[in-house]
C-alpha cells in the first residue's frame, strides 16, 4: 500500500517495521543508530507529505536517513548496509534517485536547501515543489548553518526545515544554541522581562495581573523560537517528533505557508529500544552488538591508535599543565573524553565547530599554551583557513593531531581521511609526521609535546599494521629512520600506518628490499635520502594518502631540487578516486594496495 | 600626554589628528579607508580604558586598525602604511608587541577572543586581563562568528566584544543578522507580540494600556539584542560609536562586569571625510586618491584580469540563461556586481560566507545550473571542505573563479592567492586551467560554461602580463598549447599569468627556448609532455603558485608514472615562505623572481 493512503495507525505500524528492520541490520553490520530511530516518525510523515521524487529531501549528515532508505525502494537491500558494494550508510544520489545530495559532514544541509530553492524559484517550480530539510540539533552549532539562514531568513524562499532536537548532538549538549533549544530553559531573556515587569504590575488591579500572566506564557512558549523569528524565519514548535498525526498536520500546514519554516520536533534518541533509549554518545554510532542485550559482538584484541593516542596525551598532559586540547564534538571518536574528564579545564569540546576549534587553540598557543586540537583528517578540511591563516602564518605551535587518516573503512567516501598531506604541506612553517606503531606515537608525541612551531601528525582509524622491524627511536624534527639497509636496488620509504604496509609487502617478495620509515614528510630527512638515492634506484612508496601532492610528491620535488634524475620513484599511494564505503580489508584490495597485490605490482616493475 | 590622562576634550581633538594623519598617507599610498575613519572614537576609547600591552586588543579582519597603529608608536612609520619592507595593513605582532595576532580575514575575532579568555582563566589573570575584540557588522555574517559565539554564551568567559555596526559591510547589508542589527527595524517577534496582544489589552483599563505600552517599549529596546541575550551573552546598546564619552563610561562598566558583553556601537562609516561618509563599497579599499576631490590618482591603462572576467560572463550568460554564480561579499572586486545588476535573480552575494556560497551553488549545479562561484583564491580556503564534500564527491559542475591568484601586493601575507593549485589539485573529479590573457581569458570561460564537471580557473590580480606570443586557440580539456617549438633542450613551461613571465625572461636570455602554455595542470596534457621529454630534457616551470604540491609537482608525477627519468625540471614557483606585502614588482625582486632574475638562474642552471 502506497504510504499516501495509510492511516495514522498504518503509520504507526509501519514506523514499528522500521525500528525492526534498522535494529535488526544495524546490529549485525554496525551503522549509526539512536539518531535515526529517533528520527522514524518525522521520515514517515515527510514521505507522507512530501515526495521524495520531487521535493528535494535533505538530510543534514544523512546518519538519520536510514528509515527513507527502507521507504525508498530498499527494504530489500537493507541487510547489505555499509557493506562493501551495498547500501552506503549515508544519502547518495548514485544509489537512489530518491537521494537528493551526499552528506557524511554535518551541516550542509540548509546551504543545500538554499541552493535547491533558488533553482526552485528560477525555474517558476514553487507551486510543485519544496525543499524539506531535517537536521538535528547537534548540526545547528557549525557556522555554517548559521551562515545559509542568514541568507535564507533575507530572502525568504519557502522551505521546510525540520529541526530533529534529540537534546543530545552526538555527545551531549554543547553551547548556547543547545541550551537554548531546550524548551525547559530559564530564558536569561524571558527572566529579565519577568523581573522587570513584576515590580510595577503589582501597583495595578486583578486584570493588569492576568495581562501580564497571558503575556509571560506568550513569551514562554515562544521563546526557544526567538532566534529564529529574529532571522526572519518562521517558527513552530516545539512539537512531539514521534506524533505522527501532529507532524502530519505541521507538515501539511507549512507546506503552504510560501516561506521558510523552521518546525522545531522533539525526539528521543534511542526510541524504541529500551537498552538506548535516551543514552548518549555510546549508541550513537556502533559496532555489530547482541540484540537482546546490547553486548558488543566482539573487541578488538589489539590496541587502537586513538587508544594510544588518549594514553600518550595523557602521560604528557599529567606532567605538563601548559597542554591543553579541543575536540570539535567527537570527545569519544578521538579518546579526547579521557582527557576532559580528568583535565576539564584544559581539554574542551566545542562542538560541531571546527573552525572555531582551530582559531582558539591557535590563540590558547600564543598565550604560552600548547594545544593539542584533535580532529578527523576528514574534518580538518573544514578549518583549512584557520590552520593557514591563524596558526601557520602566526608560526604558532598547534598540533593536529589527526585521527582516521587513510580508509576508514564502513563510514566511506565522504569520511576517507586522504587529502591531509597534499593540503597541509604546502603551507609554511608547517611541519608533517606520522607515528607507524605504539612506541613510535608515543616519541612523536613527545615530539609534539616539545615542538615551537605548528605541527601535525596522523594515524590510522583502528590499529597500526604489526610488524616485527626494529624499535623506533626518538623523533628529531626532519629525521627518517632506515629500519631495513639491504644492498639492492630497490628501497620501500613508508610514512605511518605505510610503514607496516611496506613491511608486509616485504614479505611476498624473494628480493631483498632495504625500508625507510620516512617519519617526517615535511621537512625531509635531506641527508639520508641523498644518500640512499646514490645507493637505491628504485623508490616505492607506501603511505595511506593520495597521490597527488602526497609522500612520492614531496620525494620527486626533492630529487628534482637535487639534480637527482637516475632514481626510479613509484608511489603506491592512493590514485584519483573517492575511494568507497565497506570493510577496509574489500576497499583495498579492490584498489589493488594489499600487500600481496603490491608486491606482484613490485615484482612486475623490477622485472620490466 | 598619555592618553589615559586625556580629557574627552583632548580624546576628541586626538581623534581628529588621527582621521587627518589616515587620510594623508591612505590618499597617498591608498588602503583601507572608511571603516578605519568610523573606528577612530572605539579605538581611542580602547586605548583610554583598556590596555594592549596587557590586554589582548583584537581586530577582526583588522583594516580598522590604522588608528590602533598610530595610538601605538607608529606614527612616524606611519607614512610607510602597506609599502614594501613598511608598516602592514592589518595587524602583525611581529611589527609590533601591540598587535595581538594577525587578521586579514574576516571573522576570526570572537574565537581568537575565546581562546584567550581560556588563556587568562587558566593562568588565574581575570582580575588583571581581558580580551576586547571589535568586528564589524560586515564580519558578523561569517559562520565562525557564530560557532564562537556558541561556546562563549555557554562557558560565559569575560570579554568585551565591540560590534561597530555602521550597517554597511563591505558592501551593502546583507542578510538577517545585518537588517536585526539595524535599531530602526521592525522585528517579527515584535510586531507579532504587538498584534496578539493589542485585542485583548482593549478589553481592560488604562491601566493595562499602560503595561502593555511599557512592555512594549521595552521589547522595542531590547529587540536588536535578543538573539545575543539568548545565547548568554549580555547586550549592551545600540550606542552612539563616535561619542567618546559615552564610549568610555560604558567599556569601564563593562569591563568590570565579569562576564561577556557585547556593546553595540553604531558609527557611520567615513566619519570625517565628507566625500565618503556613509558612502558603499567604493570607499572600503582606495587606491591613491587627491584629498581634495577624492579622483583616483591614477586608472590603470591595461585591463584588469577581473574586467576581463565581468565581460566574459556576462557574455555568456547572456546566451545562457542556466549560468548563475554568487560572491561571498565581494561584488566589485570580483566583478560579479554587474553581473547582478543586470540579473538580480541570477547572481547573489550571499555575505562574508564561503562555505555557504559553494554548498549552495552545489545544490544549483544539482538542479542543472551552471554556477560560477566567484571567490578570491584565498578565501576559498575558506570553503575547502565544501569543495571536495558538496561538490566534487557530487561531480557536480560548479565552476570556481579564483580571482587575485598569485601576488596581490599591498595586502600582503593574510591575502597572497598562492596555495590554491597545491589543495585543489588533490581532489578527484576536479579539473583546473588557466588563462594567461584577454583572449584566452575568454576561451578559458567559454569551455567552463560547457564544461560538466566541477572546474575551477584562475586569474591574477591587476592585468595579465603582455606579450606578443601567437593566439591562444580555444580550450579543449587537458589540452596545452606549443607557442615557441625550438630545437633546444630547454623548454618553458608556463601556466597562467606565468606565461607571460616565462616569456618576458626569454628576453633576457641569448639561448633559444621552447615554450608550452599549459592551460590544464589537471589533467595534464600527456600526449605533448610524453612528446616535448623526448626533445627537450631541461624543463622550466613558470607558475605564480606555491612549489610544493604545485604546477611543477603534477609535472614531476607526470614523468614518474611515464619512467621518465632523463628529464631536469626546475620549478620558479614561490618556494616555503610566506610571503609579504608591498609593490608586486618589489616583493618579486625581494623573491628573485622578475624575469631578469629568473633568466640569470635559468642561465645558471643551463651552463651548470
Amino acid at each position: 500500500m502506497n504510504i499516501k493512503d495509510k492511516s495514522t495507525q498504518e503509520l504507526n505500524a509501519l514506523c514499528s517495521d522500521i525500528r525492526s528492520e534498522i535494529l535488526r541490520v544495524v546490529s549485525k553490520n554496525g551503522g549509526h543508530l539512536s539518531s535515526t530511530l529517533g528520527a522514524t516518525e518525522i521520515i514517515v510523515a515527510m514521505h507522507k507529505v512530501f515526495d521524495s521524487k520531487k521535493d528535494p529531501f535533505i538530510f543534514d549528515v544523512s546518519h538519520q536517513s536510514y528509515a527513507h532508505k527502507l521507504l525508498t525502494d530498499r527494504w530489500e537491500a537493507f541487510d547489505t548496509l555499509r557493506q562493501f558494494n551495498g547500501l552506503c550508510g549515508y544519502t547518495k544520489p548514485s544509489e537512489s534517485e530518491d537521494d537528493y545530495f551526499v552528506a557524511g559532514h554535518s551541516s550542509t544541509s540548509i546551504s543545500l536547501g538554499v541552493g535547491a530553492a533558488k533553482a526552485i524559484a528560477l525555474k517558476g517550480e514553487e507551486n510543485k515543489r519544496i525543499p524539506v530539510v531535517m537536521i538535528g540539533d547537534g548540526s545547528m552549532t557549525a557556522g555554517m548553518v548559521y551562515e545559509a539562514l542568514n541568507e535564507l531568513g533575507d530572502r525568504k524562499y519557502p522551505m521546510i526545515i525540520i529541526l530533529n532536537d534529540n537534546e543530545m548532538s552526538i555527545a551531549k549538549p554543547i553551547g548556547a544554541m543547545s541550551r537554548m533549544l531546550s524548551s525547559a530553559m530559564a530564558s536569561p531573556f524571558y527572566q529579565r522581562f519577568k523581573k522587570t515587569t513584576e515590580s510595577f504590575v503589582d501597583n495595578f488591579g486583578d486584570g493588569a495581573h492576568y495581562i501580564a500572566k497571558r503575556m509571560e506564557e506568550g513569551l514562554k512558549l515562544i521563546t526557544p523560537g526567538i532566534l529564529f523569528e529574529e532571522m526572519g524565519i518562521n517558527y513552530i514548535g516545539p512539537v512531539d517528533g514521534h506524533n505522527i498525526e501532529q507532524l502530519v498536520d505541521i507538515f501539511k500546514t507549512a507546506k503552504t505557508m510560501g516561506k521558510p519554516v523552521i518546525i522545531h520536533a522533539q525526539t528521543l534518541k534511542g526510541k524504541g529500544y529500551d537498552i538506548a533509549e535516551g543514552k548518549e554518545e555510546k549508541w550513537h554510532g556502533v559496532g555489530p552488538f547482541e540484540l537482546s542485550d546490547g553486548h558488543a559482538k566482539k573487541k578488538s584484541s589489539t590496541k587502537s591508535a586513538t587508544q594510544i593516542y588518549t594514553e600518550a596525551l595523557m602521560h604528557l598532559a599529567d606532567k605538563n599543565e601548559k597542554i591543553v586540547g579541543a575536540t570539535a564534538a567527537m570527545p569519544s571518536g578521538t579518546g579526547l573524553s579521557a582527557l576532559m574528564e580528568k583535565y576539564p579545564n584544559r581539554f574542551w569540546d566545542v562542538a560541531i565547530a571546527e573552525q572555531h576549534a582551530v582559531t582558539s587553540m591557535a590563540a590558547l598557543a600564543k598565550e604560552g599554551f600548547k594545544p593539542f586540537c584533535t580532529i578527523y583528517s576528514t574534518f580538518l578540511q573544514r578549518a583549512y583557513d584557520q590552520v593557514i591563516h591563524d596558526t601557520c602564518l602566526m608560526d604558532l605551535p598547534v598540533v593536529f593531531a589527526l585521527d582516521r587518516a587513510g580508509i576508514v573503512g564502513e563510514d566511506g567516501e565522504t569520511h576517507q581521511g586522504v587529502f591531509d598531506i597534499s593540503f597541509l604541506r604546502a603551507i609554511p612553517n608547517m611541519t608533517l609526521f606520522a607515528p607507524r606503531d605504539e612506541k613510535s606515537f608515543h616519541q612523536a608525541m613527545a615530539f609534539a609535546a616539545e615542538y615551537q612551531h605548528p605541527c601535525s601528525l596522523r594515524y590510522p582509524r583502528g590499529s597500526f599494521v604489526e610488524s616485527d622491524l626494529p624499535e623506533s627511536l626518538s623523533f628529531e624534527k626532519g629525521k627518517s629512520q632506515l629500519l631495513i639497509a639491504k644492498e639492492s636496488d630497490t628501497l620501500f620509504i613508508g610514512y605511518g600506518n605505510g610503514v607496516g604496509r611496506a613491511y608486509e609487502t616485504m614479505q611476498f617478495l624473494d628480493e631483498e628490499v632495504s625500508l625507510l620509515d620516512l617519519r617526517f614528510v615535511k621537512p625531509l630527512d635531506e641527508e639520508m635520502l641523498r644518500s640512499l638515492a646514490q645507493k637505491h634506484k628504485k623508490w616505492f612508496v607506501f603511505s595511506d594518502s593520495a597521490k597527488m601532492g602526497g609522500v612520492g610528491s614531496a620525494l620527486l620535488e626533492f630529487l628534482a631540487e637535487n639534480n637527482i634524475t637516475d632514481v626510479l620513484v613509484t608511489s603506491f599511494e592512493y590514485s584519483d578516486d573517492f575511494i568507497t564505503h565497506g570493510n577496509t580489508k574489500l576497499v583495498e584490495e579492490s584498489l589493488g594496495i594489499l600487500p600481496k597485490q603490491l608486491a606482484q605490482q613490485v615484482q612486475g616493475l623490477l622485472e620490466h
